[in-house]
């Protein structure tokens, strides 16, 4: 049985150039390069092969898949080649893009994503579905007391209530509809209470926060460094210039605040507390998907003398979010047949900003990985049971 | 009872800074920031007190102790106020540095050596004296058949023989008086058959090789990194620029092979190929103990994306190296103790081309020195009988 | 004849380090590099020697000369052996530092600023005196319609009007005492018309805008670089990490956007264009009076093909500050005796933000100086003229 | 009249860039960016028209110049759609690609490059033609009593002697033949005085040494920022990393010594002196077109303060000399018909190590340039008699 990925955001460049990897790997044009669930530590894992994920996805925008994926050529993002060579299975995956639906209230609103959901798992007679948020940033959410209760936050939504942020009802419709869900970007998501018990109850697991692609990655090994030679951190500051769609929404207060607050974790909880400096993200429409980012750390060695590291790191957000996209839908996927529900905590390798008790550092968080998919089933694909997905 | 630690190469930059340290640890001057056996990971370990050390050593320099660690405080290495108070300390701590003994012949001078060590430890009543090489780099030595075999060796000592290098003459006579030996350098010394051979007869354990404080530290977690998240390295290049008189000696063509070779092996084994690139060495006599690295890293993403980037380390290589050199004498002596001979290939943390089957993922070697500490008995201090080699 | 240097802001960071080099100058402790007066280029010219410059101030803060040049010391920015030497002749300065002049309104206080001013022309027999302003920066000062216009500005402040702020107060009195006036920092200063048109009826000159020591003075040389080479800029951002109190200062929203401002303009006037990208000025209370800048530069060449370069600076602000203020003074005393009014153009060479029509290219800037030099009287000193300053 | 550019080493990364963006400035396909000399400051000067220039040359590959700027496109240096809207002419242009000439000995060589110039002038009617070597680098030529001389030079050669190096028997021919030269390369070339005295003799000048795209073109402003601000630059370090054909062949001792020589003289010819440190050139094949240099500098100010910068340059080599070439070559051309003969230092704005008595400052270099243009008679184009040695 094959696996549906529902992507929210499903005409962004991080959507699309998942959606092409998937089928350039699919048909043989292309290695598994910055596919972690590749690797031969996770490779031997119960969990779907590539080639057996099927996607779909909402968005607001009306570029055509292969429209965007040219531009992504363009841009550098994508081989010309590729794209070429894809154009025809492209225009296909259009048929299960689809606009965001609107109702005249969010209970609406969700019922009709659920029953989307249901629809695209029944037409393709998916195993599961996992939905994978890739829209663009949201401005942190206002507090709501319904975000804390699930019985609350039901009686809003039947009360008609506008009470949760896009990204939270999405995950609310993905629950409702016995579907995965995980939050590549820093917007709220599944990340509230009445959300994690609701998770609960339909026994669904999810994953989070915000993909780790770039200076954070980077952080989460020198931080760990620094601690485990005994080093203190005095100066950690840091500069992202990005252009882009994410670069551009990144640019307004609000979801720069969200994102910088979720970069700066790491520090505190590696080195156990928190050195000077700020990290800050510029837009630079110039830029594109390019992103360069220069970290400063200075620092006091024996006898208190003082001494200076710095990088700079010059990705491509959109490819080094790509492969992840399609690693986390097959381990929430797994998890899911396996039985597991609420936050996946052990996904934390993946995050700037990770669920529940988790390490920080990046070699942690791999072996916690490792460990996770080492004791996924290994014929969870077909005969998925224990977590009552009605198959 | 207290430990002795006995330098090769007692009045250069390295041992001077870990000196000069270790009184200002002892008197409450400074705090063990560097130090990574104070880390509370590792702290609980039955290691020998940091006050509980006491210093001797060799040295073909006659500079006196108090007037190279005011040389240090002028270079900016050593704070000015701390070489000033504790001068009387330092003059006190010349009694136990001497000229490297020379005899006729490599045997008569190991005999020599032999002696010092027994003396050293009769004289201060300590527990057990770790012997630790931070003299400066030789070249590559040849090979000689007596390397590969303690029989042919010995024979080869008896005849007369010029058989060792410096450093494992070094090594050879530490093994013979029963005690311990610490490679900090990539100089031979123990890393041959026949001492790995004579430290199991003596029943006494060795550290090595090149003790990791900079450009390699990064790169031990950097290249996991990489690994980890499925990025295929495609180059890595690396300029160290560094002066004193560790840059002079790396600039002749012998040491610095050896140095680069060892400074590359970290790449190979985490990720398990070789990239492009060189790591260069070059004299910058005005950088003085200052070491400035610049590297350079291309890498290949999902579809071929190619990305990059850099760092730039400026550190200074005498601060970075000394605690670590009170970190190995601590942890060899104590290894002593527990009854461990050979190789301590759980000592891999802090070497750029660690002895034996060891990771070279910095991650990994922090594991692997933090269950060796949880493993070595509590009161290994105070029931020692001087050389453990009688258990 | 001496010259008089009197400092707005005696007690900070940039005069106390050039106070300092001075007499470490006049006493032979030292040699001038960083000073450009004493080039070849323009040690000929009818300037005032360095040794003939007789210091006086004003300040906010009590601390002592000598207690701040210690703390410049320990800072790492004055040399603790030069500080100790001087002792004597810093304790000795302090006849001439005094507090700020109050009175009741600002006609009042700018009063007693002048009759200091000359009160210290008159005690040390000096030729002239330049003041100069290294205080704290202001924000960007309100309009008022009295800054436009000469006779408006004397009529409210005859009216005991509020309407200078306090660094165009200094240029004030400065100009109706018959002194010369350079603004160092980014305040108003004399950059008033009003005050434009007061220095030419006091027949005084003056100079300015906002010193140029780091990322802008290696700007004002890449910039034109690209220029030349018909490279079109596409993007330039710059990130400035810098302590101290001016650091401290410049993280305040009105200062710091008073500084960018000032800091981008030398990509328009030597582009051509305004690329995109923006500099930015982050406190880093560590960092001390060690500023690092950042930048990275994308351009266009042949055919569209994009290339980049990224710089670091790491430079020490004070001691780049402190010689160009003396270059300062001894150049505005010559030009002052030289009979020169209004604004020295010609000066711009040292200026982030220079004033009238000139250059922001530091080569055509460096030409447009040597000529300026070339052209003052051999014999400025003693006998100078056109000046009207009553000697 | 059109007017020939004579490429050695035509099929190369620089030529085949040079002729594919003439090609396309010509269609109105491209813009000028990176051509010198269409700024307005020299644009007015007598030179021919870009459109009006002959592509000709000699290389000893056999790549089609079609397939090698497919090649180019590749690898990211050409737009691809460029290359593909010029194929038909690029096509066109393999009609005056030849072989290289050999005869017997170097004689009948440089007779029948001589001969292969004055049927190419002839065949297309051109005013005069120009031969740039823009060929693989040589190692630098081992010393012989004929190139001193030229009468000694000519009886060597009369002999059979294999006198000169093939750079100089390419400038040898071209003065022969009446043609400007342009030495693009580092390569022995024009620069012996036999040949400069054969110059004379025919009435045409040459230029050269060393095309200066990248590090040393930031050297060359930035080294006269250190001086002008007169602070001393204490070391000097840069690692250059490439690839390419140009990068393989740098990677010989030979080439790379005689590069990194001519990096280096910028230092001593605008600081006055030298600083320690050196230029490194390291092949790094995956690098392709695109190299990475980094330099940092360190550097004394007020009172002794060290300080510091570095800065990275990714530039891509191909790009960044193709249009200097172009540029190049009209400067000789119009030169040629103003009467000009020997060697042209105002030319130095372009070489890392220029001809003759000429600054090394970029901004000293570009006024000489633009005093040089100013001077060219506007109507230099059309009165040409082919080689301008009978004004």
């Amino acid at each position: 049985m094959s696996t549906g990925v529902w992507l929210i955001g499903a005409r962004g460049s991080v959507a699309v150039t998942a959606l092409t990897g998937a089928l350039a790997l699919r048909n043989g044009l292309a290695g598994p390069t910055g596919c972690v669930t590749e690797l031969p530590e996770l490779a031997g894992a119960g969990l779907p092969a590539l080639s057996d994920l099927v996607f779909g996805g909402y968005d607001v925008a009306s570029v055509s898949l292969a429209k965007k994926a040219g531009a992504l050529a363009d841009a550098g993002v994508l081989p010309a080649a590729l794209v070429r060579a894809l154009e025809e299975e492209l225009v296909a995956a259009e048929q299960e893009v689809h606009p965001l639906p609107v109702a005249g209230d969010q209970a609406g609103t969700a019922a009709m994503m659920a029953a989307d959901l249901a629809g695209f798992r029944e037409r393709h007679g998916l195993a599961n579905v996992v939905v994978v948020n890739v829209a663009t940033t949201e401005p942190a959410a206002a507090p709501h007391p319904a975000h804390a209760d699930l019985a609350a936050l039901e009686a809003g939504l039947a009360g008609g209530g506008q009470v949760l942020p896009p990204s939270s009802l999405a995950a609310y419709a993905a629950f409702q509809a016995g579907c995965p869900f995980v939050d590549f970007t820093p917007s709220t998501g599944a990340r509230l209470p009445a959300l994690d018990r609701l998770a609960a109850r339909q026994a669904v697991p999810y994953a989070g926060h915000d993909g780790k692609t770039g200076e954070t990655l980077v952080k989460s090994v020198l931080a760990p460094m620094f601690a485990m030679r005994h080093l203190r951190v005095r100066t950690w500051s840091g500069t992202n210039l990005l252009g882009g769609g994410d670069g551009a929404n990144l640019a307004e207060p609000g979801p720069n605040a969200a994102k910088t607050a979720s970069k700066q974790k790491v520090l505190r909880e590696t080195l156990g507390y928190v050195p000077q400096g700020d990290t800050r993200i510029d837009y630079l429409e110039d830029a594109g998907d390019f992103k360069t980012a220069w970290d400063l750390v200075t620092f006091e060695g024996f006898l208190g003398r003082r001494m200076r590291m710095d990088f700079t790191w010059h990705g491509c957000d959109s490819a080094l979010a790509a492969p992840l996209v399609l690693d986390l839908a097959r381990l929430a996927a797994a998890a899911h047949r396996a039985g597991r529900s609420g936050a996946l905590h052990e996904l934390a390798f993946f995050f700037k900003d990770p669920l529940g008790p988790a390490p920080h550092g990046l070699a942690d968080q791999w072996r916690l990985l490792c460990d996770f998919a080492a004791g996924l089933p290994e014929d969870g694909v077909g005969d998925g049971d224990g977590d009552g997905d009605t198959r």
